[in-house]
């Protein structure tokens, strides 16, 4: 099925919850390609999620771990090294949870523990993996550590609140970190900046339907799915790209590089120009 | 009237029309804050342009040059300098015309001598103007030369045709040249990005005004005018500005760190609600 | 002495503890302007720092705040509106400080408590900052908000540390808070990424005369002093910048957009050529 | 040898000379992969250098083509679907070079004519290959193209001139084209931005041992080698990168997101340092 880019490779997974997930998509794919996994996210996702069964397909390890304690990295990179009786090659990160989004506070009005929490839970989990894979020497020289970050962390959208900064220092651990532990084990630290993708996450966000299909129409590609990101995220653990570090990597069909495309500027238009639109006011005036 | 920002200096403005000219309202700005002026455009824009008005009302030197002859412009300098005994302060470079979207010939069936012209103007008249004013030795230590420049250097927009490729090429001799007369005589380059603006080169791109119209809602602060252009390029003429060079500088309300407003959603959510417009087919299916 | 371009504003200044500080540039520099000044810092900073002769010098009012904290700032805010009669034109943020720095913790063997704070006091008491001064409604509508940043949030630096991480989610708070105070108030949000100056905060960074050095030779223009900065930032206050937002500007003298300088390049081949260097070996072998 | 990541397809490649040669790599790995292969390079440079052995190495067809000649790329494009018995799947454009370089034309007293050749030759001959290709329909759906690009395209380098202009019109060009053949034949086109690389192009450039040492020290994976560049074309002309598209891609050994590294701040501080440098002037002090 696939070209055995990842044949011989062993690789950590965090963040699949369910079949919409990339990070699930992204250990199929790594299966296909010849790679060993293991498996992981928080005991609660594990228990909502459909891991087991990921685990099971994939013949991977299933470790639970939060992602957030140091001790709990620990335990998975010990676990994970004892199973692949050895060093690792690529790891991927796709975690991201903002209270102040789930709980509706505005970024205006935004709650400063919470805000604490999303970054600790969606950057600094970044920052503490490697740290911890670092210290017990768990990757192998010429591996490859990749985060899926967002297009917010270079332009603001309504509603994406406190995540918008929380990829904005995502992307920045990966340049620091990647700086460290590139010149002392030529591993390899980049970003996947995705298309939005309609997975339980990014369901989540208000107005979401209507973002897609403007991104959709804005792309030359259209929208990336969950499994071509999967398919960009191989390459970037394969042997094809070893010396590209330190990197945001747009994964989107063109959508960062546009400003404004012919088809959403006609459909755009349509709202400006028929009778209809014209005399109904705007949903939600209050949220200018 | 103004803050004496520029008292006693000397300024070449380049490439005013008329009153909606982002040149002819720098040049009134210029002129409030204490420069003395020459101004300058092709025999044929004074023809058809008002300029004169603007040369009486600015009491300025008026130099009809062709920004794309080096021997106009070696012309316009030895004017320039005769007239303001010395050497000149500021310069800017208000420059810009594709006959490929003149003749609206599609990006992907360009006629190539048309698309040199593009850059020869557009572009290259940039370096020229700065190889001779440095040849004639025109510009004072720490003097200023600003371009205006377009979003279109970074993203794409239907409809721009080569002139995105000559703003890419603008803004890149900015840099390039910011070096060099930077590092020999402390002369400093940016460009300004613009938002877009209905000046009588803007209003001839097809789609335009509905283009304004989104630009508009995605923007914090609205569009910027060419009143405000004209304040911000005071600023970079003025000694508060001195290190500042190389850089591309953004005017636009904020437009340009924008990934998608609350108020440009809600506007095209409406086009996707209303039954009028589903109805509707796209206007011109062909331009996809 | 100044050109009266920020006559009748009120303006914040958080940071300046002695003649050094780009903060007390800045708030000289508004007051040659004509701006009415509150100054703040923590009463920590003022017990070492020289910051009530710099209150007196220009007439100004001392309020002791510790910017991590939210009662603090209401505290703050509550007396600046008090003493000036009303609303405030501008903010100055330039905080930032890192323990891990301070501790010598490299940033593969960070502390988590520590890299929070550092984040909490150089980038979150901006967020704090300006949602405690939106909920009171404290800036006049056009009002100006600047952070100090640097190149690190794009460009990672040795030893720089979890600083760089900070000074990027700072920029991201720019651009977030800046759509939305924009699209509500006017209000505008910038960071201004100056070059390496020697001020207190600057000097403790290893390697950092060596850097300047670099850095100098790099820049066309050389490195931007505090006063350069200072001069920036008064542009930014003034009513000339009314629609510039959510942007990063850099008052480098063109670092930032230089490759390689000659000056730079011909400093760098003599360790190359001479005799000595080529003997020596490099000194710390062991921080590769 | 290769995974069958190009099993089947079919590409043209602009630009190999010899061994030496980004492009030669290219096509050598390419073949690894399962490709079959059209060389082109001008007539001039097929005597000069050794494509034929390529050609013969790779089993590939070699047709001479004056990139800068719409009808030379008519014909390589006839030639190269009769070859190939249908549509091509990827496209390399591997060419750039500056008459004002080779003269020595410092850049404040370039040759306007050989300035529009260095445009028309290193970066117009990509728009004009594009443009050829799809009025030929001569690219399959999903097909892929790159160009080769360098950092001098965002940051200033001295000596590189005029090509650095070129350079940055040329990743214009990969994102105006982008747009237009994404949108209607879903095919990608991306620019890699390649480490300074010792081939017969580069080597010509004044202070390219030097440059080269301080890039390799200043990046933590070192200089990225032709061969490593060939692996990363290979990912983007392979399947796995179908929606990745107007990008510019860093090849660089994280250079690009360096500000400053450990290594070579060191090898630069001896040159303060050391006795023998101090005495000695900078060797060419009319450079500055």
């Amino acid at each position: 099925m696939g070209y055995n880019l990842l044949k011989g490779k062993k690789g950590i997974i965090f963040g699949a919850l369910n079949e919409q997930s990339i990070a699930w998509k992204v250990a199929e794919r790594a299966h296909e390609e010849g790679a060993e996994l293991v498996l992981t996210n928080t005991p609660m996702a594990l228990r909502l999620g459909e891991l087991n069964q990921l685990a099971e397909k994939t013949n991977s390890l299933l470790v639970p771990a939060d992602a957030t304690s140091v001790s709990d990295l620990q335990n998975l990179f010990d676990k994970a090294m004892e199973h692949c009786g050895g060093q690792i090659d690529f790891v991927l990160h796709s975690i991201g949870m903002s209270p102040n989004v789930r709980k509706k506070l505005p970024y205006d009005d935004i709650n400063y523990d919470f805000f604490s929490k999303t970054l600790d839970i969606s950057a600094l989990s970044f920052h503490k993996m490697i740290q911890v894979a670092k210290q017990k020497d768990a990757i192998r020289e010429w591996g490859s550590i990749v985060a899926l970050s967002y297009i917010a962390a270079q332009r603001t959208l309504f509603e994406y609140n406190d995540m918008a900064d929380a990829k904005a220092i995502l992307e920045s651990i990966a340049r620091s970190f990647g700086y460290i532990y590139g010149r002392e084990k030529h591993v390899r630290i980049n970003t996947i900046s995705q298309s939005p993708t309609p997975t339980t996450a990014g369901q989540g966000v208000k107005g979401f339907g209507a973002l897609m299909d403007f991104t959709e129409r804005m792309s030359p590609l259209g929208n990336a799915t969950a499994d071509e990101c999967a398919d960009y995220a191989i390459t970037l653990f394969s042997d094809l790209t070893r010396i590209v570090t330190m990197q945001n990597l747009f994964n989107d069909g063109g959508f960062s590089s546009m400003g404004m495309s012919s088809r959403a500027m006609m459909q755009y238009n349509k709202s400006l120009e028929c009778k209809e639109c014209k005399e109904n006011p705007l949903n939600n005036p209050d949220e200018f």
